[in-house]
């Protein structure tokens, strides 16, 4: 093939007019190719514009165009030609592919290819292959009750959104993990490269096996433009864009320019580079059986003109090749009648009449690119990972219980214990490579190191002779981005697999905005019969606040259950198991459930037992009850005032408040709650999980007052209990924002949570003022004075406030 | 200097023996150096053990150790090196330096330059330069009440804690914009350069202008390890690394090594040669008076072992050099005599005696080494930014009024008159060089560009002629990146200027953990009298989750406002402006205000403008009021319902549904309460904007129904409110989590939060059982119905249901 002449595009970009040895299509394949692309874009104009006149066979009327137009041209084109050439590779190699698309906006794009390929018309048989089918495919985009302008839950082959930008890269290697025969093909806009999640996502390969898992090719889409900007990767240095990427570890391969018959010659001729490299990388570590040393990955940069295709200028701007073309290009046709033309114009310049025949179906000799049955991208399992979704083999939880044999009698570390029963779970189901654990360099201080036993932690990098559980194979996920750990768990799940992302718990936070996403994910999944469910998203968070002592406030903050509570409640679980047998049973409820968010908050440190194994399956089965061992009511009367705590500090703490209570004022009757499914405070009406009024009230009484320690902001439970008939009685201890570098016992004290401010709460609300009762609250007022002089002092405890003195015998 | 054989370090790393061609230090300068480096050391690993005997004069006794040992060495004798050699180059050059220390926990480490230099003990004068000074720096150190283990707001020169890591980078340049005599070292370390928020930060490059900006000097800190992992960046082949850096557009020079003597002379080079081309790069910019392309920054990589000259091994494991050195290497010397041994060992390896004198002052010889006065980088006021702040100059914000004659009357954008005043705001402060605003490549589309009259978005890549508002020196940045927009803003800030965030209220989300921590620091700050107030960090939420009805579900989440309802009230406020006149009032108050961090709410798209200007200052000043041109209650009695509206979405649907009660049942008095501070529904005892009581009960009434029309997730009025006496009688509607591609008026109808859901529930609640009443509701109701019926069918409203009516005739 000759060089031609650089075109404008090239020009203002300084790039090389392209050349390759050997066209890789001949003239008939060419020309078919283009005309599926022309295909694909002329559905996407069609969603964007037409209500009416699908094929353009009547003159274009105001009336054919719907009357709000809504949608993103700019990024599509670029879209259906990536689509359009993947497919070229899936039917000439027999591949298994699924597409993340990042630039989810192109929403278009990813409808109009899986309408193409069939895949849509069968989950929608309503959206046929025919004249109607494309005029209601038209109509239902971004059309009240219809679908949405992104890539997303409804897009068949989707298993990303886009809509919030970061998250492809890091998606498409949790869907490659031990998926050895399946390649991910994930494209990224050049605006979303610039997020942080995306520009560390790309360090991915770093986990990524040859021998076990498949395999990611990223296809970096330089457009140029943002919504109003251009963007930093297209306008740096391309010699800086190389080397970025082979500093990230790759091997980039360059398809640029904007004359479409070339650009097919070039795409074809990279894809079968990029494609031969794959293969070669994977044979070569799979004859090997190991991989020696990370591989350095292919992967493709295509620079072609934002809006490719569409209008070169509107009212005499620049439009193609510009940000002009970021949404809707053409932007009044059904007022302007000059805008109609164009729009007319442009959809004509696709000649529909070449691609689709008289009954509105694609001609068979176009449809014969798509591929066939699960390999058409719109319907490969994978990407709606629920079809392949095995139950994990769960050892019986009970084997790893703590033995208490009387409340407060043995000390455990909870996350420890979790931790046994976690390797067990690695072990039964290493042969079913089905479940992986991440964390930011986080599992061995977790203390879930015992999984270790059983697996290492991944790591494609050079390995020391005196490093620690690092192999190429490890089942464990360790990076300091809580961003590539939430994303590649989300991409996991979503391709059916099972995990477990364990953190700090005010890191969290971090991923908030990825959480709300998946949630929203989760929330329309669930209406859409043909998505099979997947496993839930689980989180341990641990190292929390009331154990951060020694990092002090940048680490104390205990709002991410705040933020959790605000999604759907058929979504969201948060469990604040109290010891290390609840724990247990939490641990193993949550990997059975399905499209929910399940949050485990869970102390590691050394703590007091409370409930044998039974007890604590009873009691986190009810997810709420009295804990008559604790409390010393009378039966058939309702106590003087109820102690209910949440959280294992406010636990401890409580129960302590209680021993003293006990103690000093015996004529006190107290009851002790525990709350270990957060949401059945919340009435049965707003959560599946929530106590009718008659069980709430049995619990805390209609009048009485409950002084309630709880794990994190104090708000929280005032929001769940609003509608509870003793609400104005509620007193809430919990995190103040009031954080240090102290003791734990201390902790508790400047929040106010500690088992004296608990006591004297209860005294003043419950008690008549007798002189015992007075004499009482003196007493541990002159405790915490005492506690500050000590403290400040000694630099630890006074070990006769703050031990744990419970006993059976003040029970 | 020959180059000597390599240690076992570089072996490993298969490093080069590296050489330099002439030693910069002579051998008297190295010695001095080398001297301080220890002298920091020792400092640090003080402040982690002793309680007592700090010069180690008498026999260590377990007595003298801390009962509690917290803090991290590993990172902390890498930044003590980099810290000696930053003021060798700041003396030699006489530089005004900050230094930005990434690694945040090496807290140890920033303690012990600043008291060295002095700038400790002039802001802390119990910590003086001896002997009890150092009794005392030592025993406060992550002790309680003393100070935390991070660099912290409490320690001189910061501005950056690093408990949470990531924004290094970032904080980095927000520092240097606009102080083109200041220089930033940033010290990065290989931890925190795996998150994504620093993976993106390094293209900051892109956005600082050689001519009117200062320089940030990258240091990325290789010491190889996190808690319990080798990180990626150490691991990786060093071609690969150094691709990497030239990619992100640096100048990569290294220094790797383990020897000190020869690393000081390698340091001193790099440092050298840094500075050269710092100098170089500002002299050419400035002297052509616009920098024609990007420079080629130089950055440092400085490649040592963690926890270098501490303990080799400890109980027989590998530690220097290992993760084992990243917090307290040494566990046990108060209970382990050979632990206490090895310590010893290590302190005195040092040789303190050979540091301090008699009185435990630091030697003056070696003190000669710092710089002096505010050169000192603990003492450099760019570190404590309020110092240098300058009050914005504000034009009167009521000169951009919209003319709003009767209620409802007029119609304008809301931001698009904001941003006629931002745009004078960049105007009045165009020579003082203090105001920008930050946002990702949303100013446009927020409607904020009347700014582009006063200023470009800054851009230091190539400009084509078609490219619209890009410059050298712009004011306005914008990136593709929260992260880098909030993380540049702080540092702003920080550094005594001012600023605004605009953004995309769903994806406000992606910075929920940088707002906690700068929420953090202020509170901290706030508590520190030295600390010089900073200007507020100021949001504007647009886009917002009513009007995001073209890009769907994604974009729908209004839960920031409940994140920063959690932080202390002192720090927090919450303002949801409803017309373009209140919203002038609240942002030319929050552009005025010190030490908060300010929410604006507030829509883009054209709506009804209710106040006039003075009644807007009016209405804001008080926060909260009733709309008595709305209502129609009868002077001296109270309403029958409280119509309470939060938010400009909401504030159009309360007033319609008020129309339509009015219009249909003209004997319901009903009043209109309006909410611009949400923080005034809050107790007065829990926040300083809080209402009484008795003004509460004034607004609210004590008894009646009030629907509460709400721009967020409902539950945050019912927790701002739950102690008030009308509390059960508070019905909230607001996001309910239901979002779509959709019309305006249908995302309000799905939610409930419509004119028709508003009034039937004003009406069932407040209303008897008239004839009346019962026929109105069936209308309203059919009109929902009515509603969904068209909209589905015409893709657009029904003109008849949603269009906006309010009238002053009905007033």
């Amino acid at each position: 093939m000759a060089a031609p002449a650089p075109t404008d595009f090239q020009k203002d970009r300084c790039m090389d007019a392209p050349a390759i040895s050997r066209d890789p299509l001949s003239h008939a394949d060419l020309n078919l190719i283009d005309r599926y692309w022309r295909a694909a874009n002329y559905l996407s104009v069609g969603q964007i514009y037409l209500l009416d006149n699908p094929l353009l066979r009547e003159p274009l009327q105001p009336r054919h165009i719907k009357p709000r137009l809504l949608g993103h041209w700019g990024t599509t084109p670029g879209l259906n030609f990536i689509y359009a050439h993947l497919n070229r590779m899936i039917r000439a190699r027999d591949l298994s592919m699924i597409y993340i698309c990042g630039p989810g906006h192109g929403g278009p794009g990813m409808v109009a290819n899986t309408y193409l390929e069939g895949a849509y018309s069968e989950i929608y048989p309503e959206i046929g292959q025919n004249f109607d089918g494309l005029k209601k495919l038209f109509r239902q985009f971004s059309f009240p009750g219809g679908v949405p302008s992104h890539a997303s839950p409804e897009t068949p082959g989707s298993i990303h959104e886009g809509g919030e930008l970061g998250y492809a890269v890091a998606h498409a290697y949790g869907s490659a993990l031990d998926n050895p025969d399946l390649i991910v093909a994930c494209v990224v806009g050049d605006g979303e490269a610039e997020t942080g999640p995306l520009a560390t996502a790309w360090h991915s390969n770093k986990f990524l096996d040859p021998v076990r898992d498949g395999a990611v090719l990223p296809i970096l889409h330089l457009n140029g433009y943002k919504i109003a900007n251009p963007t930093l990767l297209a306008r740096i240095d391309k010699e800086e864009l190389r080397s970025l990427f082979v500093g990230y570890g790759y091997d980039p391969i360059f398809v640029e320019g904007d004359d479409p018959k070339l650009m097919h010659q070039l795409m074809a001729a990279a894809m079968d580079g990029a494609f031969d490299k794959i293969h070669e990388i994977q044979t070569a570590a799979r004859a090997a059986g190991i991989a020696a040393r990370r591989p350095r990955w292919p992967m493709l940069v295509l620079r072609s003109p934002k809006g490719w295709t569409g209008p070169k200028e509107v009212d005499g701007k620049k439009v193609e090749g510009f940000w002009r073309s970021h949404q809707v290009p053409i932007a009044n046709p059904r007022g302007n009648p000059e805008h109609l033309r164009l729009l007319d114009e442009w959809m004509k310049s696709y000649e529909p009449q070449a691609l689709f025949d008289e009954s509105g179906a694609l001609l068979p000799e176009i449809k014969a690119l798509a591929p066939s049955g699960e390999r058409r991208m719109g319907a490969n399992p994978h990407a709606n990972g629920g079809l392949l979704k095995r139950d994990l083999k769960l050892p019986d939880y009970r084997a790893y219980a703590v033995s208490a044999p009387q409340p407060g009698g043995a000390v455990a570390e909870a996350t420890r214990v979790m931790g046994a029963y976690l390797r067990d779970v690695m072990h039964l189901n290493a042969d079913a490579k089905n479940f992986r654990i991440m964390g930011p360099d986080e599992t061995a201080s977790n203390r879930l190191d015992a999984v270790f036993d059983e697996t290492d932690r991944v790591w494609m990098e050079e390995i020391e002779p005196f490093d620690v559980h690092l192999s190429r194979n490890g089942r464990v996920m360790e990076v300091l981005s809580e961003h590539l750990c939430q994303g590649w768990l989300e991409g996991y799940l979503l391709t059916g697999r099972h995990g477990l992302f364990s953190c700090y718990e005010a890191f969290i936070h971090i991923v908030d905005s990825m959480f709300n996403q998946h949630a929203k994910w989760l929330k329309v999944s669930r209406h859409l019969p043909w998505r099979a469910p997947v496993a839930s998203l689980n989180y341990l968070l641990t190292s929390h606040v009331w154990r951060q002592d020694h990092n002090g406030f940048s680490h104390q903050d205990p709002g991410f259950i705040d933020l959790v509570s605000n999604k759907k409640a058929d979504i969201i679980r948060v469990y604040l198991p109290p010891d290390a047998n609840t724990l247990l049973w939490i641990t193993d409820h949550c990997l059975r459930t399905y499209d929910r968010i399940n949050v485990i908050v869970a102390g590691k440190q050394p703590a007091p037992q409370w409930l044998n194994i039974a007890e604590a399956a009873n009691h986190c089965a009810a997810g709420v009850g009295i804990w008559a061992f604790a409390g010393n009511e009378t039966d058939g009367e309702e106590p003087d005032v109820v102690m209910a705590c949440a959280g294992d500090v406010p636990t401890l703490e409580t129960l302590a408040a209680v021993a003293l209570l006990r103690d000093s004022l015996p004529d006190l009757k107290v009851r002790v709650v525990n709350v270990v499914d957060l949401m059945t405070l919340q009435p049965a009406e707003q959560h599946p999980h929530g106590l009718s009024d008659g069980a709430f009230d049995a619990l805390f009484t209609r009048d009485k007052p409950v002084i309630f320690a709880y794990h994190g902001y104090p708000y929280l439970i005032h929001r769940l209990t609003y509608k509870r008939a003793n609400h104005h009685n509620i007193h809430v201890h919990g995190f103040q924002e009031e954080g240090a570098t102290t003791t734990p016992f201390d902790m508790v004290v400047i929040n106010a949570l500690d088992r004296y401010h608990l006591a004297i709460d209860a005294i003043e609300r419950a008690s008549s003022r007798s002189d015992a009762a007075i004499e009482t609250i003196r007493r541990f007022e002159a405790n915490l004075k005492e506690h500050r002089r000590y403290i400040c002092e000694h630099g630890e405890d006074m070990p006769d406030i703050c031990e744990w003195k419970w006993s059976c015998a003040s029970a």
